[in-house]
């Protein structure tokens, strides 16, 4: 399969959100203008965006809402686990292992590591925190496949090369740096506080 | 000022996060090179990049650290304080509330929102939880620059427009859905749950 664009895939995981609410509503067809309306887009983008992965949907009948959740399901690798690792269980690490919605959607928070020593042991969303000493021991133990990393700034980096070198492919950073990782690690940055300051930006310069 | 694409408004935001750091390591001046370098882009981004705002550093002698610093600080809109009302003080929310880098950086959270009686009359982070039916009422007397929305999805168009109607012209939406807004509100989303697919993807379909 050719190299899709991340924008792509962020719309395709839109449509499938909309679809499956369609889907919840009874609703059996759906025309690539209703699903654009939902998704802020028009109707060309969203077979342009279909069409990458073959051919959906009927012209003039629309697309059949199971069948394109299932085709978006199996695009995204959504037909599937994934074994999540937390490093770092501050607030933001915590609430994030604690969301339904992620393990409804098939993500298991399945180790959390943290290296406070009061942290060490508690339970958290069932899993019980270890010390972040271990993470070679344990991730070698009971491999994860996504890392999602919420730990100070200073030490994001020393534990991102410690995942790579563990094998992780997939790192998703709270840390507000840029990671460096080999090519063929994937690294998603949420950095809450370049957001805040995007709308201070907007606030102070009114268009 | 012309229009800053928000990529820019990004880079900005780390270059002045690095700089902030190259101060308190007491280091005074700085080539655009190093800037690039520690920011993953290059020197000659970084001077497109400020050159947009005025004319910075000396040729051969790099940027002084705390004149870029106090520069970028005004460009991004970070010399004064924000009122930030939080909607929906769940996980998440509590979380943001709580972060004392936020508050560093100048957004104060003011208000806080839901719609839970339990809730409600609790302190979190020093500011009482108000019944969001209140938010007219209480946003009408004290009002916040920024709303931070983390409310459930279905909930969440109803909230924007009663903050639109506000008067409110920047939202950071946590909600897994687009926000339909006048065109002089900026909204950022935050949706953990694509972020979380977007990895799936990659896994799902290495490169």
């Amino acid at each position: 399969m050719r190299k899709i664009a991340d924008s792509t895939v962020r719309r395709l995981s839109l449509y499938l959100r909309f679809l499956e609410e369609f889907e919840g509503q009874g609703i059996e067809t759906i025309s690539s203008g209703a699903l654009a309306g939902r998704g802020g887009t028009t109707s060309a983008q969203v077979r342009k965006d279909l069409s990458f992965f073959g051919s959906f949907g009927k012209r003039g009948l629309g697309y059949s809402v199971p069948e394109l959740v299932q085709a978006l399901r199996q695009i995204l690798g959504l037909t599937r686990h994934y074994r999540v690792a937390l490093i770092g269980a501050g607030k933001i690490g915590s609430a994030l292992v604690q969301n339904r919605g992620f393990r409804r959607r098939g993500f298991d928070f399945v180790a959390i590591f943290d290296r406070d020593p009061a942290k060490v042991g508690q339970e958290l969303g069932g899993v019980r925190v270890e010390d972040v000493r271990q993470l070679e021991a344990s991730l070698g133990r009971n491999p994860a496949d996504i890392a999602v990393l919420v730990t100070p700034p200073e030490e994001a980096q020393s534990v991102a090369d410690r995942l790579v070198h563990l094998g992780i492919k997939s790192i998703l950073n709270f840390a507000p740096l840029q990671l460096a990782v080999p090519a063929d690690v994937t690294v998603k940055t949420v950095n809450l506080a370049l957001e805040l300051e995007a709308l201070a930006y907007h606030l102070a310069n009114p268009t």
